[in-house]
């Protein structure tokens, strides 16, 4: 199996916890198993982050991404000299600006193939956006540098016990009925059920496509979207020959017996996908970009000003995060 | 701390997995430290029930709920001679009329105080209306029993894990944010918190409430419901002096971490409330209805026809809808 090249990884805004929780993820490399990585920018950050946690990490700088694999066995590498200060749970313009910069040389190098992949560091939209990111969220950005269009860049939560897609994400809920759509539902479809493959290493690939309405509307009694959207959707992909299931009522399908039936579920709306998700797997959930030509992940939780710089975030989801885009880097890249 | 009355416990549809699953409550009644139980009706299929699962426990006829104290040791006690013949997975108008007057029965003992509480097993309701039933659900029928109005019946949700409140139900998505009001929240609110205190024994109730929007809206973002509707609820139970906290992303509230942070979570639609419950409890989860003169529960779960006399349907809710049962008519019990 042909390695891949080293994972580029963005710090995420500076005064969040994104920085230390990367560094204690160098840490745990050889006993997570974690392909070589490298951060871009924020040499100095990384060092005060990984302190504020107790940990004394090595942080070597890097001149190009393939030097990262000799550096990684006894330094966290780093490409490129951007920096700012360290200030935890203080974001400035600085730091933000930093995080757009990481975020956005990060990306190209996962664009041009000398990153094997992309981690994505949690930011603060808001923050950004006044120092220049065009973008409703870093996933639109990195569809938008692989030149993707975004609704053809798809998202999935994906934890150690469930796989999640969103079909529809920041909206308000009294607009979901209306925005669900059979073509998009096929389409998104497609575009999971082949990343299950082609990334998750998945032969057969089986979708469970949750209903909208509760007991998804008792034959019609409360909620016809099923019957007007959801099921021509799943009659067109069964007719493609994908392995499709539903629409399941949506309470009944995240009961431990039922996730063994599913390798991903097709979900309606942010919170059907995410409220089974968090409850299970809170620590572990990753963000994963479908449908892109490059490899992305990110962590599934914010920026955490409240809680940075105390040793007391999570790493779990930031090495789940980073172990999950190595996997998906080598099925890639095997020949 | 006075004993209570024994327990009465409906059949539920005779062809479903209800008749099996109280055979083997009773046999767990040491183990699981269970209130005396008595069933109303159904000797032969109960026998028969128990037989389909390999197991063989004596039923015994008893001619009023006192007797159950003194039978339920050695026999699983069944009140009145009302019975049809056991076909598993094949319900019937024979098998429909006799869950309807368990279920008549049953509630009538626990309204006189006769039988200490109400546990009812499932039913399908669609053969249910087929002999006379006229509620929506056995919830509507029992809060009719006590004379409650149905909208004054909190249906509550408990596993060891989590307790929720839907604040509406069986009503299509695209319905539900017009339902939300925030009287209607503040009343099932103010009824969730007097039987966390009265039932489940907890001195100080903690609430939070859930948003309807996937991060509460981000600030009227994606929705306003928010700050219309839910946050003047929150705003006028504390002036109460409740302990009521949100409105809370629904996706986080489920989380381990945040679990502890509440005794019960008000949800504003029905998979909501569920998801949650049946992805970490699914096995264990009993239906409570709160707001009403009697202790009522329900495992959280249907008829299950399709396993019905296999052996294989999990016990797990019905005890613990038993256990809960008892726990609550203890307490109410105490002086």
């Amino acid at each position: 199996m042909a390695v891949p090249a080293p994972l580029a990884v963005s710090l995420g805004d500076p005064a969040g916890v994104g920085p230390e929780l990367l560094a204690e993820a160098w840490t745990r490399r050889s006993r997570d198993a974690l392909l070589p990585f490298f951060a871009v920018g924020g040499e100095r950050i990384l060092a005060a982050a990984a302190a504020s946690r107790g940990i004394e990490i090595p942080v070597r700088r890097i001149a190009s991404p393939e030097e990262a694999r000799g550096v990684f066995g006894d330094a966290l590498p780093v490409l490129g000299d951007e920096d700012a200060g360290y200030a935890a749970g203080r974001p400035d313009e600085d730091g933000a600006r930093l995080a757009l910069s990481s975020l956005t040389r990060a990306a190209r190098l996962a664009v041009s193939g000398e990153a094997g992949g992309l981690v994505t560091g949690p930011i603060a939209k808001g923050l950004l956006a006044e120092v220049g990111f065009v973008h409703p969220g870093q996933t639109e950005f990195v569809a938008e540098a692989c030149d993707v269009a975004p609704e053809a860049a798809v998202m999935m939560l994906a934890g150690p016990r469930l796989r999640t897609v969103p079909l529809t994400v920041h909206e308000a809920l009294s607009s979901v009925p209306a925005l669900l759509n059979t073509n998009h539902i096929v389409e998104r479809a497609r575009i999971t059920e082949r990343a299950l493959r082609r990334d998750f290493g998945i032969e057969s690939p089986r979708l469970a496509v949750a209903a909208l309405n509760p007991h998804a509307g008792e034959g019609g009694r409360f909620g016809d979207e099923e019957a007007r959207v959801i099921i021509p959707a799943i009659e067109r992909l069964r007719s493609e020959g994908l392995a499709v299931t539903g629409p399941h009522p949506a309470d009944a399908l995240f009961a431990p017996h039922e996730r063994e039936n599913y390798d991903a579920a097709l979900c309606m709306y942010h919170d059907q996908a995410l409220i089974p998700l968090k409850a299970l797997d809170f620590d572990e959930g990753v963000n994963v970009t479908l449908g892109l030509p490059i490899v992305r992940t990110s962590p599934d939780h914010g920026t955490a000003f409240g809680i940075a710089g105390k040793g007391i975030a999570n790493p779990g989801a930031t090495i789940a995060a980073i172990r999950l885009a190595g996997q998906c880097a080598m099925r890639r890249a095997a020949p």
